[in-house]
């Protein structure tokens, strides 16, 4: 709040700008000669003319039209309009657009404005008196372009005591038939309970004015039919940061068009500043550097506490499975004797689990395949055998054996061929005081010291 | 080259400019007034001081001196030093920086200079004359703060037929020996055959040095000393856009201080532009925007061509196995009978494999472990009756399991507890006219319809 005196000139390489506000004090900011000089990051959420558009499918009477409808009016009114994901441009078929205003005019003649201790009150007040002048200008701004269907935004009722002079302003619909004519209802952006009815003539025309407001953060779309959503995906997706498409399935479980979640991403393009936040785990990299490192396999394994391909794998006396992970250095390796796995093997297996693909039984169908030699292992056979050869089995600091990733077959096994493993620590971590996880990189070779398979392995480990 | 007339004022909220060049060219765009109105994507490459440091164990005669001198040389050299990447700065224990100098004047004196199609010469032209005058007033720059010990910038013996007036010099190597006493040999980038000599005290100075380049695009070090190695990469990681480490035994596979290489991140902070590119496919993603979805699960899944959990898994009279990649639609499921574990299963696997686990095979064991109440089915007993289940033995389109990936096993199978799958095709790509390959996401349930474990299974398909 107020001026930041001279703080951006004391911005280095080191430092990040993360800017919500208007677009206005977002240029002001990212052209300061500083955010070039020293090329700081910086991340932008701005004004935003986010649309919502009634299906062409969704006539009156269909749930999407009744969801269409209570969802304009909440964004209207839920802080009186007062936010960034608020829905500025409402946008419906032509044909059932004067059903939409009957609608919308019905909900927002509803609304009970005035003091929110008030029993009954669905809606206060601005965020300030400069705030209500801000929005009338805005309202008078788009009003040379669009007729006011509902509200008055020089007149409220407000309930409550000593609520005289207070900011209230009752929620302002505005309507433009002619929505190509008029360029103000999608570039002003009035920050208060204010939206614009326009009509739409196709899902072509509707994903044209969607995308006329330049970049948004939300865009909702209200529909029952799979083929407009896609074509609405598919033809908008690149001017806002988020998409959602509400139907009568997903209504329920619906947060709503305005609400931002941590695992999406938030932030759009053009005139929503560009910026990008949240979006999951990958949100913390938006304040994070990266940085390429070269050198032996040795040494990166070293700095980045994991061992890497082609780095030392160093055995010991000790199984691994004996030893908790505070005592499993990074890259101790057990090598196991070697099996050799027979046709029996195989059969055995097959008949056992009921897995009698062809290419394990089936020597002239195997040989016919366009990647097999003759009858092979079966995949699960190896990983099994694997097992047996590196598992350690008396009680110890392994507890369970949780999961595996990343698994690759890159060597077919035939009948007479043997196998031996490597398993090697490749990173661990410490959840709590009772147990940890441990990847293990393991590489499974044949007696020609081919790959046959590598994957991670995962277990729970006593710390 | 040149002028771009009006080009800028025509950039949308859907372009990306991708610049390399000078800081100042990059900051007269990058403050253009449009950037910042249509939040257009602006990804610099620009001046870098890069530093090479002499690790403080790398003496005289040691491999890792020999490689920092050879490496200084050719960065001097290759395209007559004209590289973004070239190395403007090298930094040397002080009680090894006399050995280095002697070192590099040496080599520096043996480059032979002149038309490259003459035999036996070594560095060519710069690229214009106005470049030979620009390097020279860069180098008078730094002769302010820095001493010339090999070369002189307003002489050089060129080889070959009509050299007489080209853009020839000689490489040039200047001195410091109180380098926080010389900003100018920090911030001052001769584009040209040009570096300056500077010792450091410790490790930490040397952090301090390669850092106070105020951005840079890539550091190399040569060291044997792993300490030193992980020292600078913890201490200098955030300056440098790429870090090499060169010792005896990774130099031989070694591109070098000044190949960006595809598979990792190019660009630096700071002084450097800021930017990155490359990287692996990561490198795509710069140039490509996200927008987050939201709908149902069979709405999104329709849109993104993926099953995701939730959506709709319709079954059929074809088993799956049966059906060409082009006849699998996203979402087709089987769902398999359902198998009884006995601990019979769990004896007999355990001594087929040699997994005798006590989890699997000790009751009282079992039970006393954190996680378990008693004997547990293996994992790998799980997926492979899962297989035995699922799969559909005859030759068909389906031509080998390839992988597995994200298995993670959720709720323990006790003997007496029954498993079904659910098959479930996620997506599916076609390499060329004879492969592809079929992601399925697996779903194993026990009879209280539990998750027994969750992982996607590669196969390898007929198009």
């Amino acid at each position: 709040m107020g001026g930041v005196g001279d703080l951006l000139d004391h911005l280095t390489l080191q430092d990040v700008v993360s800017f919500t506000g208007s677009a206005q004090t977002a240029m002001k900011l990212q052209t300061h000669r500083v955010f070039a000089r020293e090329s700081v990051r910086f991340i932008a959420e701005r004004d935003s003319l986010n649309a919502s558009i009634l299906g062409p499918d969704a006539a009156p009477s269909t749930p999407e039209f009744d969801l269409f409808v209570k969802e304009i009016v909440r964004e209207m009114t839920v802080k009186a309009g007062q936010k960034c994901t608020a829905i500025r441009r409402a946008i419906a078929p032509r044909k059932h657009i004067d059903a939409v205003q009957e609608a919308l005019s019905a909900r927002l003649a509803r609304a009970v404005i005035g003091d929110p201790r008030q029993e009954g009150v669905t809606m206060g007040a601005l965020a300030s008196q400069s705030q209500l002048n801000s929005v009338r200008d805005a309202v008078a701004e788009l009003s040379k372009h669009a007729r006011i269907v509902s509200g008055d935004p020089n007149r409220v009722d407000a309930k409550g005591d000593g609520v005289e002079g207070g900011a209230f302003m009752a929620p302002i619909l505005l309507r433009s038939d002619d929505p190509w004519g008029a360029a103000a209802i999608h570039d002003v952006e009035a920050f208060g309970p204010v939206s614009t009815l326009m009509p739409y003539e196709d899902i072509t025309d509707a994903v044209a004015l969607a995308n006329r407001g330049l970049g948004s953060l939300v865009l909702s779309l209200f529909t029952n039919d799979p083929v407009a959503a896609e074509t609405m995906v598919l033809g908008s997706g690149a001017y806002h940061g988020r998409m959602m498409i509400l139907d009568r399935t997903s209504a329920k479980e619906s947060t709503g068009h305005g609400s931002p979640l941590p695992v999406l991403v938030h932030g759009g393009p053009g005139r929503a500043g560009g910026g990008e936040e949240m979006g999951g785990v990958r949100g913390v990299t938006h304040y994070m550097q990266r940085t390429a490192l070269q050198g032996s396999p040795a040494l990166l394994s070293g700095i980045v506490k994991q061992w890497l391909p082609g780095a030392p794998k160093p055995e010991g006396e000790v199984h691994p499975f004996r030893k908790r992970i505070s005592e499993l250095e990074v890259g101790y390796t057990l090598k196991t004797a070697s099996r050799t796995v027979t046709i029996e093997d195989i059969e055995h297996f097959a008949h056992f689990t009921g897995d009698t693909f062809y290419a394990h039984m089936d020597e002239e169908a195997a040989k016919a395949s366009p990647i097999f030699e003759g009858r092979v292992a079966h995949g699960y056979l190896i990983l099994s055998f694997a097992a047996g050869l590196f598992v350690e089995p008396a009680p110890g600091p392994v507890l369970a054996n949780t999961g595996l990733d990343n698994l690759r077959f890159q060597t077919p096994l035939y009948p007479g061929d043997s196998m031996r493993v490597e398993l090697t620590v490749k990173s661990k971590s410490v959840r709590d005081e009772e147990k940890g996880e441990v990847r293990w990189a393991v590489y499974i070779f044949n007696q020609k010291d081919e790959v046959v398979a590598t994957y991670d392995l995962l277990t729970m480990n006593v710390p």
